[in-house]
């Protein structure tokens, strides 16, 4: 076999057990509904419900939405304030779905970006959240989408984590959290919570580890050429005091 | 100075000179226009123009515009056949201009995708792209985006590389590409051509690094959290026959 024939099996030759060290970090993730194929039986789509707001992040949103659009059946929604939305980079997005309604999904995406400074004192956007949260299966925050929970007080008593380069400001939004300074994401069960950006993707790779089994993710990462830190525990922007 | 002072200062550290081996794929680098600060003059904004087409992929577009949107002064508009156009992954973006209209700017952005499987065949796109590509100062293809340039010819004689999942098709478009089976982008004076998907990021740091200095690619990199892959020649996903 040589190197290309190698990578293009790639899902074959990790497809014989799940890494250990993977999901060191996920003490509960047996609670996750499985999205394991079971035989013949056609798998249901995975819902994906996205949040986007003015001043979103634009890698926090895209990065992990490139590796799930890649699983074998998905669906993913876009729900915003308004039907255009900007990114802070400047290009625009399209809402497939508008706030106050709620949509049940299996997961719940949730950026950060700069917009996020205003949106921690959003009371309209907060409520949605918390009524969102309830028909979310699972929901993953990236960056400093971690402030947003944290402010509607979904995150009390969660281990979680955020961007490191705003680290002091989202931990002082809720000291009921249980902040972790050094990790490149969190998995609590229901909420996985990334570090800053690109940390997302990593983060995203881990879900569908958990969810359709390492294979799958391992396939996606090479689909993408892509070199996941798949260790939650290496998290090269550590706040260290 | 602490692990996070030494991340914050990133920028500072690593100012102190360019990296020979970053530069090392890029003998015609200095025919391309600088924007590094010159004294106490106003920095012109790098204008971006970035391609979008239906079923274009996600990250190939929003990774690099991620990187470049973090300059201190960046213009990103996206042109497209339409007015709203629908990435491979779903999410919907708005073009800001539409062909067949050529746009003066600095950087000229294709990305690849499942769309290009059609695109190749499209005469109006091939005639805009040859259009468009005489009032760009550079041109940055990622992943696919590569097949464009080539099958308008545009890559005749020039060393450039592309998705290495899509090799066969991509290089059998045009035999006058100098196609490379291995390296993480390709840096040929006017083209830049990156492998597949996450490569364009590794290659946007690149050019920000060639154009604005290494220090401005490694603060962004530090803002994102990225761990970017700065070596041309270290390709994970190299095809070796």
């Amino acid at each position: 076999m040589n190197r290309r024939e190698f990578i293009l099996a790639g899902g074959a030759v990790f497809a014989a057990g799940l890494s250990p060290k993977l999901f060191a970090a996920s003490p509960t993730s047996n609670q996750i509904q499985q999205h394991l194929p079971s035989g013949d039986q056609p798998q249901a789509p995975l819902k994906v419900l996205a949040l986007v707001f003015d001043d979103y992040e634009t890698l926090d949103l895209h990065g992990p939405l490139e590796m799930l659009g890649h699983l074998p059946s998905v669906e993913i929604t876009l729900i915003g304030p308004q039907s255009i939305v900007r990114s802070y980079q400047g290009p625009r997005v399209v809402a497939d779905r508008q706030l106050d309604e709620v949509v049940e999904c299996d997961l719940l995406l949730v950026p950060g970006g700069m917009g996020t400074r205003k949106l921690v004192d959003d009371t309209r956007l907060l409520d949605w959240l918390r009524r969102q949260v309830k028909v979310s299966n699972k929901v993953f925050s990236v960056c400093t989408g971690a402030a947003l929970l944290a402010k509607a007080d979904l995150l009390d008593g969660v281990s979680a984590t955020t961007n490191k380069m705003a680290y002091t400001w989202v931990t002082g939004l809720n000291d009921k959290v249980i902040w972790q300074p050094s990790a490149r994401w969190v998995d609590d069960g229901r909420f996985l919570t990334s570090s800053g950006v690109s940390a997302g993707i990593d983060a995203a790779l881990f879900y569908i580890a958990q969810t359709y089994g390492e294979a799958q993710a391992r396939k996606i990462e090479t689909l993408t050429e892509y070199q996941w830190n798949s260790d939650a525990d290496k998290d090269p922007y550590a706040v260290i005091s």
